[in-house]
């Protein structure tokens, strides 16, 4: 069966949930917006005069089986199958002609075409490949402005409101509410990103790609989340952030007391409890493919902190000369971690009249992508190659660094407004992606781990047992404006559902509350910055935005979600650890002492007790 | 003598004064904003200890004569010669270089360069000349982002925060507050610009240019502050703003009760005086120098109002080709009423996806400067003219029409914050200004009053017994960014000295009390958006804003500003004046029943009593 028919099934089926469903609106919708609609008062509520033809349809689509027609291949997004119902004929066809340029390509240069994604952190939209924006700010990226002059300017590219959340969107192709990787990590976690999901190494890395990650993971401290358990064939990566280095003794006048670093802080006599915060921080992993776990460099001090960029930037060139010399395609995954919030002290003089710590941090981000270019260049595979730079999410403006501030949205990292969601991106494949073009589509994160697949060859690699939210955007990517084939976004604050977008229009539901207030539509032309919540002038997409918050939260009951990062031991599995490594991951108190199970208590599994020392 | 020596003596002089003042900056600064720092209170407190050394230095700059050496040539703000006295002398090398180049277009084209200045409502910096902001606004002006490929981008063009203070310091090249002209007009005012203002119709005008206005003139009612009394040869305008388009019948739905077009109204048995509210509006008035004054089109419906801007346009490509055939060089300034409140109902169908006011006004203005480009190509003159559009203001946030937003700045019409003051600003002058410059240099509207008289040859028409703000920025436009003659602005609202702007740092003196607190320093880098005002960070401006203002209010006591707008009567003076104007501007009240002098009351001459009609 093609998933045509299936999808008209689909439409028609859910037509016919919504109807239903459109009864109910005013109840389940009002609610706690963070309970899935279809929750169980919901439907006792229900029972009393709708449930029995509800149930019904609820389970043709949701039960056990799609009647005998569940979606074949790739599993999407509810709302996909609104847009392929509607354009699944003219996405044929241009697939067709995509499927022969590729072809075309493949034979050209004698491999699938290599990826390099660069993705940094907190940078609001404009700030990067919008020149004139730069000429007010105080600084200037001129190689990745001229990423914008040679391929394509993204302006509509949303990513999950932080860190983790985003890039493990991008690892998995789903929103990181799927994977259970919806919250920021700090250390220590004793988490991490769960070894079932499949990241875009592994897609790729089945396909014949050999897959690099370098910089900033932030997906876990769990030996099974480390970066080279992922799917990588060469990692050397940070378990966390940059917020470690704020820890140090250069950064004495950032005022925090952690306890990561005791030697920096005069005793406190009423400090009685050893085990309340941990005694120090690992900052960099290196492990290769099924092989072993290095901690990297020395113990954590600034300079050291911004020695793993530039080991970083090297690695990333270095596995660029292997993959050539192998003739393997190659996907490598920067992440830098540039921007700490320390300034590096061996470089004192700044680069921009802005002199923020973003600022500096993103000419130095520049400043290699130049060197990228070059190397490109000379190892003569410019031609072959897609470069993508982003960033993860808004800037940091709530009580951040100096420096980041909102652009052309309102709100930052962590928001559900553009401003936290909204981010710069680029895009460059001399020859194949067109000169200057700035596209306005909307297009996610997680879309790139299905286009990536799709440009590698290797769709055939993605898993159809579970949601993969990215859809498959080369056509956006290779014929242009206007192209893409998502016009939604759901955005989460965590675990929660805060706001739907479609189109120009968004609908808060965060701060949805019963009856009338609050329920706050925004057309995005109009009121770019969310201010005023127009709900006369937008009745008629109400009814629109429950049907799509329906048919999301139905595919979530079909297809659930982990509820969080995965338990586990944190830093495990280290070959060169240090005696303190060992130490201050560990609770030194004796569990045996105490009337209660610290693993019942938490649920998750203890890392080692005094008693392993 | 040389302006270098003067300067010099200025500047030592200067530095003696201030020396002097720091010692009171604790007191004086910190008092009602609104007072010029040398108010008398703050005098007799000096009085004590330091005036009658203070007094001499004052005396010497700012009493019967600067010593014997004042300011040969135009006078500019006293802040201008601590610039002039550290750059003097590049700028006169440039300025030798800058000659030789204006003598040999003149040479080349036979004429002085044709100036088209077009200048329209409410718009923030970065909505037209940057697409990739346009790709999320949903609208396109193609032509005027030509200009930006073609020429210079202004990103930092300041005007003052609303129009008719804009209007009138573009006008006269001062800012709003030396002409009176510092509050926006509404019908009906009674009064004007006064006729002691030199605008640069009437500069360029004894420089053998053919001047011409056409559009929204916003600078008063009385006879005296017609257009074509003001310098200009030939002027269409109207006095007022958009405003009186909400109170027809069309605009019902904008529910205002002027009472301008009373047969719309219900009776209101309560309403027993007939002289409170006007009753009807002039629109559009048309003259030429010396000659005289009509009403001009039909009276006042939403249909009429949309007409003014097809014969605004109309008469622009006229006027060009008049001036052509007579082979003069021309000046017109066109100021599009186009972003009327009411949509053109002959009109429906929008040309945006925003759909808003703005968007379709700006794709209309957009519009006819593509047919402007064409027109000048087909005369043949487009490589001897300069076009150049901007808005007037930010956009108009606070209750205004809809789809007016903030883009990179905060705040909007009226704000002495960067949003309403900064606008979209693009200059083009093929051959001459190279293409595709975005230029970060400060310059103000007052500065294109001295910059198109230096470009038309006609800087010895400037007046010189007043302060012109306005600095000759022609080194920025011909030799780009970095040549600006300016880092500095002071920012009115209204009477009221509001902030002081240098380079990339600026004062908030609006919210100033005394003692530590509102004492608020933004870098405006770092901080855009004035969220956050810096005191500790920004010590070392402190004393360099204070003596920046102290300056300023030096030559203001000695080259007084005019304190309003000169009255008069208003819309006198109109050869077909119809019988309901003259009724409507009169106050129907016999006032030799009053027991007062309304003229003794309101200071200003009373329109037409009701003995004349």
């Amino acid at each position: 069966m093609n998933i045509m028919s299936s999808s008209s099934l689909l439409a028609r089926a859910e037509a016919e949930v919504l109807r239903t469903f459109q009864l109910t609106n005013q109840h389940s919708l009002t609610g706690n917006f963070a309970q899935p609609i279809l929750e169980e008062k919901t439907m006792r509520k229900l029972d009393r005069a709708f449930a029995p033809c509800l149930m019904a349809v609820v389970l043709l689509l949701a039960g056990t089986g799609f009647a005998t027609t569940p979606p074949e291949g790739i599993i999407h997004d509810a709302e996909h199958y609104i847009l392929e119902a509607q354009h699944g004929e003219k996405w044929a066809t241009e697939d067709t002609e995509l499927d022969e340029r590729l072809a075309e390509l493949r034979k050209k240069f004698g491999t699938p075409p290599n990826i390099i994604h660069i993705m940094w952190d907190d940078t609001a939209l404009g700030e990067v490949g919008i020149p004139e924006i730069q000429a007010v700010r105080g600084f200037e990226t001129p190689n990745m402005n001229r990423m914008a002059e040679e391929g394509i300017n993204f302006m509509r590219m949303y990513t999950e409101p932080a860190c983790t959340p985003t890039r493990a969107a991008f690892q998995t192709g789903r929103y990181a509410v799927r994977s259970g990787m919806h919250t920021v990590s700090f250390p220590v976690e004793y988490s991490g990103m769960d070894a079932e999901e499949v990241t875009i190494a592994e897609v790729l890395g089945q396909a014949g790609y050999a897959t690099a990650f370098y910089g900033k993971w932030h997906l876990g401290d769990t030996e099974f989340s480390y970066a080279h358990n992922q799917g990588y064939d060469e990692a050397f990566f940070t378990p966390y952030n940059q917020v470690p280095s704020m820890w140090v003794k250069e950064a004495e006048s950032a005022n925090v007391i952690t306890g990561l670093y005791p030697e920096m802080y005069a005793t406190d006599k009423y400090d009685i409890d050893n085990s309340w915060q941990p005694r120090g921080s690992v900052w960099t992993l290196e492990g290769t493919k099924d092989g072993k776990t290095n901690e990297w460099g020395p113990p954590p001090k600034v300079t050291n902190y911004w020695d793993i960029e530039t080991e970083a930037q090297k690695r990333t060139l270095a596995f660029i000369d292997k993959s050539v010399a192998a003739n393997k395609p190659f996907f490598i995954a920067y992440q830098p971690i540039l921007l700490s919030f320390i300034p590096d002290p061996r470089d004192p003089v700044k680069k921009t009249a802005n002199k923020n710590g973003l600022a500096e941090g993103l000419v130095k981000i520049d400043a290699f992508v130049g060197k990228l270019y070059k190397h490109l260049e000379e190892k003569g595979i410019a031609e072959n190659t897609l470069v993508m730079v982003m960033a993860d999410n808004g800037p940091f403006i709530h009580y951040g660094p100096r420096g980041m501030v909102e652009t052309l949205y309102s709100g930052g990292k962590g928001d559900f407004t553009e401003g936290g969601v909204r981010v710069p991106c680029l895009a460059t494949w001399p020859g194949t992606i067109e000169p200057k073009q700035i596209v306005g589509d909307i297009l996610h994160v997680s879309d790139l781990f299905t286009t990536f697949a799709r440009i590698g060859g290797a769709m055939e690699f993605i898993p159809t047992e579970r949601v993969i939210d990215g859809v498959d955007q080369t056509s956006l990517f290779l014929n242009g404006d206007g192209f893409s084939r998502r016009d939604y976004v759901m955005i989460y604050q965590g675990p929660n559902l805060a706001a739907g977008v479609k189109g120009r229009f968004k609908r808060d539901w965060k701060n949805a509350t019963p009856g009338l207030s609050k329920n706050e539509f925004y057309d995005l032309y109009t009121d770019p910055r969310e201010r005023t919540g127009e709900m006369i002038e937008q009745f008629h997409v109400k009814s629109m935005f429950n049907r799509q918050r329906q048919r999301h939260e139905l595919w979530i009951e079909k297809y659930p979600n982990r509820p969080d990062a995965t338990p586990g031991p944190a830093l495990t599995g280290i070959e060169n650890e240090r005696p303190e490594t060992r130490q201050i991951y560990t609770i030194p108190v004796d569990v045996e002492k105490l009337p209660f199970d610290p693993e019942e208590v938490s649920g998750q599994p203890l890392p080692f007790s005094t008693s392993d020392l």
